[in-house]
């Protein structure tokens, strides 16, 4: 069942291994087949080294396993509440990668410090706010995706493909589970350029509207430059 | 003797090399059979790139050595205290992996800025007090193992497996020879958020109480929900 | 046509990755055959690792396709202006290398701190001015170039082979595609090193104008001590 | 002639790039015949994969090339001037490591924060004077010896077996030109340490007398603890 969403979730979960965003069995990967209203994610606490995409956990959008043997990654919740509030999106990625972490629990945005940015995340990196001693003692990891949703109240899942967990680290999203992985590379690569560039120029206010526009819509809408396609 | 030991001591400083936390002879690994009171340990200088099982020095809790040919390990004093003091702990990891150092250089404790910190150490790692003079014209390394355990008078070693020695360097431990360097892999890891965290925000206070009892109980304990087990 | 000239920028782009200064389809080098007017380059979002050398895209001056079956590179109409603003150059190459991207976020330039940018950069590494909103709004990939020929107007350009676009990130020019690919990695070394150098001294001042004509001398012109030449 | 020291010296070479120490044909080694006062030294801007022994240089002390068919390194005096007035070492490298050079144009000496440091260097990494415009001017190279000669006036270069040179880059030194490439490594590792100290707490003061004192005596003399010698 689903072996073909299965292996998509295998290799967005391994893209991680090999970018070097994840380390020991961190982070985890998903996918969505919307028809079907399945998801397919990454066991708990797998080696990568011997994962395989039977391994994959299977379930509905409630989180009820319907297929796998093992038991789901912990952050399951999480990622079921995205695909809930975000219809458009069909794959999620979470990892420790260490620079977004960083401005995670440095509590900081990440801000739109230049076109590399703009090329994929349509203004800042928003953080969420942080969660209540409340929220965190009752179901802390679906109140982790409503965190994350609350914050996308007036933004743009599909131009802001990513977010900062508060004190937690990133999550990323995308039309499938390897586009998820591609920005949860792409956001760790900006996050690094935008730490060196925060610790060069503590003032620096990052690029104009204009350049944001620009650079995001060479790459997004029916205006696209970049590529082969079209 | 000990052969099954050995291998695991020598496997756990493997481990260190092949996880980048050492650097030509430096670091060193022991393990522990509880049971005869015996102590593997890496040999002092050897390269890691030759080194069999059969090289580990084995000695008793008071250092007395029973089986091997080369000279121990020359922290074999600090691993013994550990092991004397914290009868929990079955493996001992040294390195001088390069943030966990910095922040030991540098005096300060690693707060708990997030999740990764939290799921693996319940609260700041802590630093030692400076050794006096005296203290280091003495048994050096040995008073280096009593400063740690003096400094976990109040704190629990299996909550929180791993240390900062002031002006020198970090220590690790675990359940068994793997867990150690395992924690002392992730000790690095989090040093290092911790140090972009730092100085992106000086300010930062750190995740809540909430958030640290959320986190470190997900993966100990009898209600941990992480990975395969239970 | 142009087989050699294919070969030699693919080598050139191949250069980038093997250097660690591109991710994913990011980059991009260009060559010139002079006597021709003809410019050949990578073309847009193909992966580096199937990219053969008559996948390069063949244009003249004007930017008008002469060869090639794929679309140019994104941004084409830069590396034309710098060729036809810059006679004595014969290949350009663009990154998003992290550490000169990020001088180029900060909107600094990069002071000559030490020898080694003194060996490659006669002065400072010099940062574009802002494009306006209407730069950015018309012809935007031409106006980039445009702003560093602006910037260049009392610069030479082979004694300074390289430029930070502000906000955007570094173009690395030379003799041939892989001088150009070479200067490209020397910036992000220097920019590396600037960066730290920065940090730990933000009152640093650099080097004297005598030793920055001493090792550029080394290296450059008639008087030149380096290598097996001459 | 000199088979045996010319080995040595590839070696140190290549112990160089694969430490990761040197970028394109950067850095030297060199090491010395003490009984027949020649010295053997990398050939200036060569490429490391291809350069075998017989590339290396055979010089006496005074520069003088008595053997090999290519030009010495460009840094050849200040290796001459470092053998005549140490006459204790054997081999002297040079090279642009980053975080050394970072120091070192930052104009700051490396403080002795901890035990890794300390088990190499007796007391600070010192910085050379800047050199006065008429020593640029002269014979630079030689010039750059007799400013690190000068600033070891009052040091042992046996304990202090490395230094920076002010705007530039580090030398080391060793007995042997392994044991000058391996002090290169650990000077860099401590440089980077150190550096992650100084940002994290400005303030810090470094290790006591006594505790330098007992870790590099551990390392040194006939007392050392370290190892399988003695």
């Amino acid at each position: 069942m689903l072996d073909d969403l299965k292996e998509k979730v295998l290799d967005a979960n391994l893209e991680l291994v090999h970018r070097g965003l994840v380390l020991y069995t961190f982070g985890n990967a998903s996918g969505i087949d919307r028809k079907r209203g399945l998801v397919a994610i990454k066991p708990s606490g797998v080696p990568y080294e011997t994962m395989t995409a039977q391994d994959m956990v299977v379930t509905d959008l409630n989180g009820k396993i319907v297929g796998g043997t093992l038991k789901a990654s912990s952050d399951l919740a999480t990622h079921l509440e995205l695909y809930r509030a975000f219809p458009g999106i069909g794959g999620v990625v979470h990892t420790h990668s260490e620079y977004a972490t960083a401005w995670a629990q440095a509590g900081r945005e990440i801000p739109p410090y230049g076109t590399t940015h703009a090329d994929y995340f349509y203004g800042p990196v928003p953080v969420t706010e942080e969660l209540s001693a409340e929220e965190i003692g009752g179901d802390y990891v679906l109140n982790t995706g409503k965190a994350i949703v609350r914050r996308f109240r007036e933004l743009d899942p599909e131009a802001v493909p990513g977010v900062l967990v508060a004190g937690h680290a990133p999550f990323a999203w995308g039309k499938d589970p390897m586009q998820a992985a591609y920005h949860a590379v792409v956001l760790e690569a900006v996050a690094r350029m935008a730490y060196y560039t925060a610790t060069l120029n503590p003032e620096c206010s990052g690029v104009s509207q204009a350049l944001l526009d620009r650079h995001y819509f060479r790459k997004h809408g029916a205006k696209a430059t970049y590529g082969q396609g079209g």
